[in-house]
């Protein structure tokens, strides 16, 4: 059965596999001075953005997504008040983080403003927190904001972003990993997205265990969650502390937690913590 | 972008979404007297099958369904020794449940002979134990089955299933599951390929919890696993026990597991009996 021009279609070349919504129409599509951004109608999914032809969320099934990048890391830090997030663009981890009372300052840094220009009009459900006065929203480049930042300034850095290729390939790498290591606090963690386990554990995933250890972080934990619209659908994120155990959470806080979710709660966050049994052996023999 | 003939696509229309695979060619295309089967070879997936043109399985993600249909039930019941399973003609749950030193039979059910004539043949790794002396195949209707065998005759009963639609339908009905309630012994468990959460909580998933229910099944649990060429990439399985409940299995037994796997392991499985928030409202307001 083949797939018309009504379909959208990410292909994955390497493994072969694609993931394709119907379309009801093209809402948005605009060159910026970075990417190519395309918001479209979806039969059943909602709105769906793409970047450079790339799915980066739908209505339907961000909230995985954006609850896993942003609840985990804030049940870990025994007490996160400053907060940032590299990427990030359509503010829907920057919601999920402003749920957390307890935050006084979410920094979102994203080079491209109209990845937010966009969100805003076509996933206002993401944006509605982005007027609260604990936010700031910058259109810079992430890389140079945490090279710049001043030592020991963050508790949590979220890296919220694109494939490490092209503009997002030096999220991933040891030097940027160097440069949060030293922006954060004395009990400061890390959470960078870190794609597929079933198609990049050797191509992404240990090589950013590696790289966080040899960025000076003393423990990592890749945590895993579904995300139907990404490659496999299922996705990681990885946990990075300077101090401490990534799975030891506040577990009762996350279990009276002051907000409504539509997937996390602290059953989850353990859950997320378990290690499949092919990922413990590749991380045994590498990291 | 379209996907032209050179991609195997199984569109999921109620939610206008599609999973496609790059194939090399076509190994085997037969009408059984139930259903078409076809094998093919795909670009990265391995070997491919489908029934009526929905996937089934791929040499490459396989052992996620197979390890989670299998192992959670084991280590749940007390003493499992007899097996049943309805379905599961590609033998691949079969090799799973053979792994447990203490099972004394393994009688699989399967309407449909060529499925595992093919399996047989293009999929052999999943075939390896089907001359155990423990195991026994027979090609008849599990609904009959079930239906006919001895009141307690089975510690455990694994419906591994097609969809609910066809052939299959019936094995999701109350009908059905009262006489696997009735086919179990005091302790007995009954496990039941349940669908995507994200695609068919209300469709399937919480009128199975209640047709359980309805049996005479005392607790009743549905595990998430991640499954690639499903839809959504997000799948279950649904536990249900006559005595005693699904989330009290024998951890240490799973901990000391005696047989390599490749997703499962005890700290999987209490991972897989997380229940994600919306699931939790559904349910709670449910049954």
């Amino acid at each position: 059965m083949t797939l018309d021009q009504s379909w959208f279609s990410e292909i994955h070349p390497a493994t072969g596999s694609a993931f394709s919504l119907k379309l009801k129409g093209t809402l948005h599509e605009a060159q910026s001075p970075y990417q190519r951004i395309a918001v479209h109608a979806t039969e059943a999914f909602g709105h769906l953005m793409a970047i450079d032809g790339y799915i980066m969320l739908s209505s339907r099934d961000n909230f995985l997504y954006h609850e896993m990048m942003a609840h985990p890391a804030l049940f870990t830090h025994p007490r996160p008040k400053r907060v940032l997030i590299v990427g990030g663009g359509d503010c829907g981890t920057l919601r999920e983080v402003l749920k957390h009372p307890d935050v006084e300052t979410v920094i979102q840094v994203d080079i491209d403003a109209e990845v937010t220009r966009a969100a805003e009009r076509y996933f206002p459900e993401l944006c509605a927190s982005n007027h609260d006065p604990r936010a700031q929203l910058r259109f810079e480049d992430g890389i140079a904001w945490v090279k710049n930042a001043e030592m020991g300034s963050y508790d949590v850095i979220i890296v919220d972003s694109t494939d490490p290729v092209g503009p997002a390939e030096g999220l991933f790498a040891e030097p940027f990993l160097r440069d949060c290591h030293r922006a954060l606090g004395a009990d400061g963690l890390l959470v960078q997205q870190s794609e597929s386990p079933l198609f990049h554990l050797d191509g992404i995933l240990l090589p950013l265990h590696r790289a966080l250890r040899a960025a000076g972080f003393a423990d990592t934990h890749t945590l895993h969650f579904p995300q139907c619209v990404y490659p496999s659908g299922w996705w990681t994120a990885t946990l990075a502390r300077k101090t401490g155990r990534v799975s030891d959470f506040r577990e009762a806080d996350a279990a009276a937690k002051p907000f409504a979710t539509e997937y996390y709660n602290a059953e989850i966050h353990r859950a997320a913590l378990a290690t499949p049994e092919f990922m413990r052996r590749a991380l045994a023999g590498s990291t």
